[in-house]
């Protein structure tokens, strides 16, 4: 279980930090806003609420979807015109145990000073993995999750480890061939792990509790990569470096991005396989339109992308390549954009691999 | 409300660090081992038990509690031979956010780690101060608090700073003039925050909820400080270095630590006028047996006072003291050495001062 121990975004509040660095994220995040709304108008019975986000990261999106609820809440209980006391909003925020939690205090700090007297502001931090358990049972009202249930619990899928089988072959042919093995064993691995979360989370919310939930995805039609667009864009510029010797290849055909977007259709299957949850509304929403495409420049997707990358790539390859002195990740950032230097092929590049979202909003069904 | 931002214990892991000089605190938490016991055994009804250690500090002690309890209610279960699923305890730790929370962080990976199938662990962090609200209403069965609550919630306490009077005056004559009026204004900011503490609580704790605190006090019969033992000599090294010209006299005369040590007399009240807390126990141990003696050297005293004390010092008089170069804490703690380099010296300024210890074992009545 080591993507449990060691998946991150980067730290701090530096040039390359994840802070600094997750625009797109932020946007996806506000595409919730109307099913988190939804969800807290249907909640809102009680004077307390008890609200988790898993994977919360760390810089301005940890808390992004919190704020997006503590607005619902207060405007909601404005509208039921309540006598005081005043209702009350717990919020939790959970993330893998090396996250950036030192940041995310203060941040929880300044949320609270800001949020006036009502609603009364608790707040709480939950480090571990949200494949297994976290808060206690039927203590959760509202769980949301943004841009993380496309990581895997494992490393690597189980089944391409054991049977050695690179994720991602240099030779072009080789790949092709083996395209199929390799997809279909994250989407086996992506499929365990997100049954797991349904369990997990089954047994902490409340009967009638809500999730929303957004992660990278794609329409079953569609002929996006399964693997998501950030791995493949990761895989193409980390193959470019072994060809050039940068890096080498026996350490690339072990290295696994433990990343897999599922179809609308996938997760359909899952969520009703598994049984506790109601799908109450799921959207995969065009990214491709102008407010995206104005973000997008070779620059801003390399550094997006080592952002949320450069923890795992430097754990397996070392900090440095194999030409020493040279910090692997400013080398990562050069040769993507050389990929990238010619005129409209980063557009090519993300129009064959477009990176999609997929939204859902479930109920926890009855017990 | 200074010092509710500004408090905390030495980081890290270092030779000044509090978790490498914090012996003594512990020695206090095991102390509480039987009242922490005994209130698990009367609360386990319920399969599922939320537990939260205010002021936990960061290294060894800061899970200290939450492992005492979490064994008595393991021992409790299986005196109870309850058929499966397995009971859940969930322990949430509190301090400060300027607390070292990215070693905590770890700390509880750890302790989850270590701590097999039953019960099924879950843990989370709460920063904030605990003299406003932290948790969600009646969502507590169990507070522990050791070594906390002598920490006032103001840097000073408001009528010393409105009327200058200095906490401790290099004068021995005006500082026994003004030592009622000194001690009388610690005493009323301690009541007012207990106050407000127990109140907190009363609104967190399920009815029947229990809470076993510790802190620095006295018998309201003895002749020990009010101020604490800690605060005495802390005072009395800030002192020397005035009149030995490394800090200046002004500096110190606004320098206020926010330590009251109430007797168990004072405490009583407070509990019995706020009046939703039943006093099941309450202990002063004497603590100059031969356990603790043995600790006693003039390093191991200094080292623990600067692991304390260094960051409320540092804020207010600066890393350095008049002379520039040397760092005020080095200066601290040989300035402290030296007062207690005469054999016995130390001896006599803690028989003058003892380090006294409150443990207070109590019921939240039913509503």
């Amino acid at each position: 279980m080591a993507s449990k121990q060691m998946v991150h975004m980067n730290r701090g509040q530096g040039e390359t930090s994840y802070a600094r660095n997750s625009i797109l994220q932020n946007a996806e995040q506000n595409r919730m806003r109307p099913l988190i709304e939804d969800a807290i108008a249907d909640l809102v019975c009680s004077r307390s609420m008890v609200i988790a986000d898993l994977g919360c990261s760390s810089g301005p999106n940890a808390l992004a979807l919190a704020s997006i609820a503590v607005d619902a809440f207060r405007r909601r209980c404005l509208a039921l015109r309540r006598p005081p006391p005043p209702a009350e909003l717990c919020v939790l925020l959970n993330d893998l145990p090396d996250n950036d939690f030192a940041t995310v205090v203060k941040s929880l700090v300044e949320f609270r000073r800001n949020n006036g007297d009502e609603p009364v502001l608790l707040t709480g931090v939950v480090p571990g993995s949200f494949y297994g358990r976290l808060f206690a049972a039927e203590s959760l009202h509202l769980v949301c999750s943004s841009n993380s249930l496309h990581w895997l619990s494992e490393q690597a899928p189980e089944d391409l480890k054991m049977n050695g089988i690179p994720a991602y072959d240099v030779d072009a042919n080789v790949r092709r061939e083996r395209r199929a093995v390799v997809v279909g064993a994250y989407a086996r691995q992506f499929r365990k792990d997100f049954m797991a979360f349904l369990k997990m989370r089954a047994v902490e919310l409340v009967p009638g509790g809500r999730m929303v939930l957004s992660l990278a995805g794609r329409r079953s039609v569609d002929l996006a990569s399964e693997l998501t667009h950030a791995w493949e864009s990761t895989a193409m510029t980390l193959s470019d470096m072994v060809t050039m010797g940068v890096i080498d290849k026996e350490k690339f055909e072990t290295f696994y991005m433990p990343i897999y977007g599922p179809s609308d259709e996938e997760i359909r299957q899952i969520i009703q396989e598994e049984g506790s949850f109601l799908i109450r509304e799921m959207q995969v929403p065009e990214l491709t339109s102008g407010a995206y495409s104005a973000l997008i420049t070779s620059a801003r997707v390399a550094s997006m992308l080592r952002a949320a990358f450069e923890p795992i790539i430097v754990q397996h390859f070392g900090p440095t390549g194999c030409d020493g002195e040279e910090g692997i990740m400013d080398e990562f950032v050069r040769t993507a954009e050389r990929r990238w230097s010619l005129e409209g092929s980063l557009q090519d590049e993300l129009a064959q691999n477009p990176r999609g979202v997929l939204l859902v909003s479930l109920e926890k069904k009855p017990s």
